[in-house]
């Protein structure tokens, strides 16, 4: 189900979606849900319990992709959701379950990510709704409906995302699962070196102001600055060389930067010794450092009650319980602004994502099913 | 006189070359030249001397340039040549002089280098000749004749050629003038470091195999290299980081490297040493390393017993002699093969070339003709 016959690209609203939403709709009603879909296109399958004025619990994750994408990050914890109310087999809980498909999580089609689950949590503002509504509208949903797709205060108790780990950490520590205490805050930042270009020949090395030398001296210190905090993560991913000829020195180089850590101090903190360093560098060499901060994001924590709950759930089931940090944005992080909300991660072979070779293993998501069950039998017994 | 109505690009046997030669020819005829044009494009003005069978002096430069060039680059040393001449004012020397504007020298309409010198120096082979004989019919010239363009022995006794600096050495020296005694050897390399590309955000440090931050580390050990061998040049002037996104880690950097030094066995020991660096930094972060060789140009000393005389031509103008290797390539590199060869460095302000803002301070081009006359004095007394 791709907009590209080769390989799979699925972005929000696109016509492919049409027929996730089809498939999901069938195994839905088949474990006994009732479906809809909100004027956010997100799919949503709602699982009645015995208290209809109880907080229900929410399960969800994304159904979009990124281009050229794997086939697990988003539709697995869909799949796990369907596949947990389904093992009730028709089993009513005090509560009620909703299962969501969220319709835009990666960003892609009009660069704006958590499309989906900001229509929940109510912050699709005017400028978004602008932008998106053409797009609603040719999907047929109607764009005047989109406040009532936002969940409304105790409508949820709880919200739980299942969802690839997009990282090497539990394969390293051989572990399946991992429960999520914290999505990590990120500074994305440009960053721009600018010395002078010269002829690489005849320009000798104590007349050169080199972008390039300066920008690879500053992307060293930016790993050793990550390497000596703890939990840190801080790349340059992407470089940009001007003129970009090989007997040419470097005159401009411009970079990204990317910082992320659980504790928005720790990762401020680090970001303003990363720029003291790259002015340093610059001032050392005559070089013109320039930047500008492209996304501030604060961490979220994740509920920690169910963080408690999902990891009992996860002991329960003879599994060691391991904490981690989230170092990707999820809908889970957009959600905690309204829901208590969780989420576990399954073990990625090879650390892979957004990549076609992104997979699970068959006993991870057996492991992530029998948890999500424990997790159920955790919640009833709160809620006794 | 350009292919482009805004900016300077006249490229080997392109339309404007014509115009360059009808003015050139005007030139050379009032200075008492009898002009031709050889079958590379070479525009060639002939100043009898009173000994014909006495080896001439061949004074030259180029007429093509880069695109978006500056004014100087070439046409400077043909036309100082054309002065000198010119400034004989009709008397003869024992030996006779030859002008030629060589129709080609950097490479940009066939990414060959030094046509119109190769022609010279039967340098011009059958793959070459083939490359660029739709050129030479489309201009009016005969492919036939090319060998007739080759210099004979004891044809030319020397070759001098003006040429601007191209880099910042003698204006740091507040010197207008440099005695070029060698013309650097090159090495220049792509080099190609793997790692994998992964998540900026899931990814801990640990775990990474991070391409640009693996290059970076190997940058800055290139330029302590360089800075620490005296008069060697390295620079990494492009580098391509891939996939190239803010959050994903580079999986892979390809780069440039270029080595220069006026001795090929240090210049070559200095390589070693960087690949053995890259090596180093590879086998330490589990980085795939590639490398091949694109140039290995060995350098080329100019005749030492015209480097004396024309540095007692600078000091007999009251001038200091600066001797200086040439970093980058020029026609006296490919003459020195079968000519005795010489230049003479103008100051470049800012050390500014390959780029409208390239100039020369008049007064410099006033030395260098006084430079030169004092030259064609010091040949003909070597001569008496």
């Amino acid at each position: 189900m791709s907009e590209d016959p080769v390989v799979l690209t699925r972005t929000f609203l696109s016509p492919p979606v049409r027929d996730v939403h089809r498939s999901l709709c069938q195994w839905m009603t088949a474990a006994g849900m009732s479906v809809s879909t909100d004027a956010a296109g997100n799919l949503r399958g709602r699982y009645p319990g015995l208290d209809p004025s109880a907080p229900r619990l929410l399960i969800g994750s994304h159904i979009d992709t990124v281009p050229d994408a794997g086939a697990y990050d988003g539709p697995l914890g869909v799949m796990l959701g369907i596949a947990l109310v389904e093992s009730l087999a028709g089993r009513r809980l005090r509560f009620g379950i909703e299962v969501i498909a969220f319709s835009e999580e990666e960003g892609v089609r009009f660069g704006v990510p958590f499309i989906g689950s900001r229509a929940l949590t109510g912050d699709i503002d005017s400028e978004l709704l602008g932008t998106i509504e053409p797009a609603l509208r040719d999907f047929g949903l109607d764009p005047e409906k989109l406040p009532a797709a936002a969940i409304q205060p105790n409508e949820f108790g709880a919200y739980l995302e299942f969802h690839i780990e997009q990282g090497p950490v539990l394969e390293s520590l051989s572990l399946p699962l991992g429960v999520v205490t914290a999505i990590a805050g990120q500074s994305r930042l440009a960053v721009v070196f600018r010395g002078k270009a010269n002829h690489a020949g005849t320009t000798p090395m104590h007349l050169r102001r080199d972008a390039l030398a300066a920008a690879a001296q500053w992307i060293v210190s930016v790993e050793q600055e990550a390497v000596g905090t703890p939990h840190l993560v801080a790349t340059v991913g992407s470089l940009e060389a001007l003129p970009g000829a090989g007997n040419v020195i470097a005159g401009e180089v411009r970079m990204s930067l990317d910082v992320r850590h659980a504790e928005d101090e720790i990762r401020r903190a680090a970001l303003s010794r990363i720029l003291a360093g790259a002015r340093a560098i610059g001032a050392q060499r005559d070089i013109g450092i320039d930047w500008s901060l492209r996304l501030d994001q604060a961490s979220v924590a994740c509920d920690a009650g169910l963080v408690a709950r999902l990891g009992q759930a996860v002991a329960t089931t003879g599994l060691p319980v391991h904490r981690m940090v989230s170092g990707a944005g999820h809908d889970a992080m957009v959600m905690a602004r309204k829901v208590p909300a969780v989420m576990l991660f399954l073990r990625s072979p090879g650390g892979i994502s957004h990549h076609p070779d992104e997979s699970v293993l068959p006993e991870d998501v057996d492991a992530a099913l029998r948890v999500g069950m424990e997790f159920l039998r955790e919640l009833e017994a709160r809620d006794a």
